[in-house]
């Protein structure tokens, strides 16, 4: 999965020679299919990084097993030293206070104590550990399009849809550390069936399978129309999200729809959030908004037009980071926290 | 408007003579058509209260008098005694550092100094001014159902529907103090006409106005079906959410299925609330919920069978208080809160 590497796709990347290494943390990227360990400076900048592939058939121990030597490749050339802090983003249900990964479905993972088997590892450096989408939020809050704001929310439109809330100046965990899952807001009762128990999710619109989903179900109904999308597909089978992007450019009338379509249940998404949480700033990131930058000033007309009076002047951006953000917030973290590492040892 | 009358009606009433006058704090909820203002003990017992009527029309100077006779009636007898804190709940979207009443639809008022105002009035007292779902999510939190708990949200099902959020320990405000307004999360994409700016809101099918309207057409649309709530109501125009409860109670068929519809709205937007906020605890209140607490264990089964797994455990729990709970949460709020009178004098 080359698309997640690292580093060259960062804008914030910077020559090493730069930093004291006495600044620098480690981050980690632990995702369902590859780990990314990078040092990280104290405005954020990614100063040099690492990835390795993982599987979920290696269980906690090879994954962790990786984890470590995409430290090691990291830290190669400088055996003495030790960053002072690590932090580990991880698709995952988690609990900050112990370290723990609750529940990892992509993983396979439920109640694996990450912070201190990857701390005993590293030699006992103190680990921090956090949900991805809760990590990227630092990283848009500290760093990218949320800097200064104390109120804000991140919307994060990938093949799923994730959130995390910034309020009064605190990131918001939630009873059991999952606040912000607004992806599983229902946007239509008895609506498109979710990947989740439920039914008419925001996500099973406007999330990326949810998109590829409505658009074979379009191409099959009416297969001269899709003729344009399943020719740049391969097949109706190979349709995705950036497919329909892709065609909606090219001037594709199906397409075209769809975007409007997806448009219309992400701005409704956007108005349910805003008047729910309040920010003065909501953030739109992920491939889909990567994808269709253009569904932001959308989303910002209709909270404008459709949003309770005081919710209603929140500002929309783009988030500045791309897939590093969860390393970005990584980094953030374990600057930020009470290390549940240091409180045990 | 006899029925939002204090202190008869409370649960929580004890004599006087119970208390000392030290402990007392001075506790207003001030609504679109009657003050009330209550002396109040450190648990949250209204120890004696006095209501008065307020009309829109008499501008915020009329509605201070008012506000300030029912002080003076509630203070009576014990003329050298004056609390050591005042907090006004308010129908309003109000700026707690502030004190200021930023904009209260049903008074007709836009930025009314009232903190600042009450406090001349009350020779110098400190006054602090809050929404009254804040107001009544404080009381529910330290007196009432929520007591103990560190994540709740607290949803209130009255004519509208509103909420309020505790986070981590903490009442949450918002951007601009707005925070909790889940009554306008869209829950149909397209659906009926809200009365805010946006369509298909939760409060649009689940709001008291919205129960009588729902009624109201089905009753249009089937007058043989409808003669029952027709006759209990006295005309389809006299037709309540809690004609409708009461006409279900009575073996209608079509009141049954109007509140069918009702718990499968309201356990959809509370699936919503509960995957957005993961609170430990959903605590339910206001008219609606007065009239049907059924509700209470239809809304939890949903959230078991339909929530993300680290959100379903919540539990869901009818709200202690009554319309006394704006009343019981100034007076949290004034022994809680940094006095925006004090730190201006």
């Amino acid at each position: 999965m080359p698309s997640r590497k690292t580093g060259g796709s960062s804008p914030k990347s910077r020559p090493r020679a730069d930093r004291t290494r006495a600044d620098l943390v480690l981050g980690i990227d632990l995702g369902a299919t590859k780990v990314v360990s990078a040092l990280i400076a104290p405005d954020g900048t990614i100063v040099r990084h690492s990835g390795r592939h993982v599987h979920a058939n290696d269980g906690p121990g090879g994954v962790i097993r990786a984890l470590v030597r995409s430290v090691g490749a990291v830290l190669e050339g400088a055996p003495a030293f030790r960053p002072h802090a690590v932090g580990v983003a991880v698709a995952a249900q988690v609990d900050p206070r112990t370290g723990t990964v609750v529940h990892a479905p992509n993983l396979g993972w439920r109640d694996v104590p990450l912070a201190r088997r990857v701390s005993e590892e590293l030699g006992g450096i103190p680990v921090v550990v956090l949900n991805d989408a809760h990590a990227a939020t630092l990283a848009e809050w500290r760093f990218g399009a949320g800097r200064g704001a104390s109120d804000l929310f991140c919307m994060f439109l990938g093949t799923g849809v994730g959130g995390s809330a910034v309020v009064g100046g605190e990131l918001l965990e939630g009873g059991s550390h999952a606040l912000g899952e607004v992806g599983h807001m229902t946007l239509v009762v008895g609506g498109r069936k979710c990947h989740c128990p439920n039914w008419g999710c925001l996500e099973a619109y406007v999330g990326g399978w949810a998109i590829a989903d409505r658009a074979r179900e379009a191409v099959r109904s009416d297969s001269v129309a899709g003729a344009m999308l399943v020719a740049r597909a391969g097949s109706a089978a190979g349709i995705t999200a950036q497919t329909v992007f892709q065609a909606y450019r090219a001037g594709d009338v199906l397409s075209g729809r769809l975007v409007r379509e997806t448009e219309r249940y992400l701005a409704d998404g956007a108005v349910s959030v805003v008047n729910a949480f309040n920010p003065s700033l909501l953030i739109l990131g992920g491939g889909i908004m990567a994808g269709m930058p253009e569904f932001v000033p959308v989303v910002e007309a209709a909270i404008r037009a459709r949003c309770q009076p005081p919710a209603a002047m929140a500002r929309v951006l783009l988030a500045s980071f791309g897939e590093n953000a969860p390393l970005v917030g990584s980094g953030v973290a374990a600057r930020l926290r009470p290390s549940p590492g240091r409180s045990r040892s």
